[in-house]
């Protein structure tokens, strides 16, 4: 009797992640998925969302548990602070898309990671969003993102961050930005 | 004796938001912000930020707590499914920006919200994040959101939500994108 073991190499089943691949070739809806949000003011600058079901592999799904996320300005921004501010929600998206990015790609290299951390800064001048200057944007002028990963060759490791931000979704939005509709039902 | 009572509408605390707006035209450099997010892969395409300090109003800043929020892929994609997805709190970001600035431009105007909700949805090709289709984006080809409001006159109550597109954040960021640089210490 022989026991099979599934290649895992930085906590990534390549061995499914390549099946998947496959699959995708092979059948290009599958590619095709919605996400989505619900949110729901609660007072003031305090609202939550609900993230839980998308479209996806040609089917309706849903996550293994429903998350909660509030959002809120904080006390310097006449808020209650009942949870990170919006923008800061964008910057944890561009950092956690670039990290499960790398780690695939890595894992599809043969590269082994040992520790990954980044930190994210974006810049804001707040007369824009207060209407107090046509000059001032309403979004971040800039964000910076700083990676210090250990593992391998340094070079490799180089070459595996710079092929996550050409393939990653939340960069690709963030610096290019994508058509926004909106849709307003006020009874 | 008498009791003076802050008008707080839509649990915005106006006089505290005007007086702020006024601060910063006597004061501009009040209103630069750097926001921040710091990650740190946990495995596979699991990853957790952290969110605390900033800088703003001349000085660093903390919120009244840390956030932690996961991230990861679910299992459909390879993941294990611990959290949303990074471009779900996109979604997310989106609609809580939205929802916060509607709320403070109501309570500017005079205009009462009994309730607001929304759904964000976003559409994407993952062929594009695969490698799969040079034709593909990486990103979401398109966002909608859909709101439904209760409180004042529907047309105040549309206008309001309009006002808020306009001085938004994240829909800035998200629709006309921002400069994003990288830097990576491999060791």
């Amino acid at each position: 009797m022989t026991t099979m073991q599934s290649p895992v190499r930085n906590g990534v089943d390549t061995a499914t992640l390549f099946a998947t691949l496959d699959a995708v070739k092979g059948t290009p809806e599958i590619a095709k998925f919605q996400f989505r949000a619900t949110n729901t003011w609660v007072s003031g600058t305090h609202n939550r969302s609900t993230i839980n079901g998308f479209y996806g592999a040609m089917q309706e799904m849903t996550h293994t548990q429903p998350t909660t996320l509030d959002a809120d300005h904080p006390a310097v921004l006449v808020g209650g602070d009942h949870g990170p501010t919006p923008v800061e929600y964008v910057l944890h998206a561009l950092a956690a898309c670039l990290t499960a990015g790398l780690a695939n790609i890595a894992a599809a290299r043969g590269v082994n990671l040992t520790s990954v951390s980044s930190t994210v800064t974006g810049d804001i001048d707040l007369q824009g969003i207060l209407g107090l200057s046509k000059d001032v944007r309403n979004g971040f002028e800039g964000i910076k993102v700083s990676f210090k990963l250990e593992g391998d060759d340094p070079e490799k490791l180089r070459q595996v961050v710079e092929q996550s931000r050409q393939r990653s979704a939340v960069f690709d939005i963030v610096t290019n930005g994508v058509p926004v509709s909106i849709e307003v039902d006020a009874g």
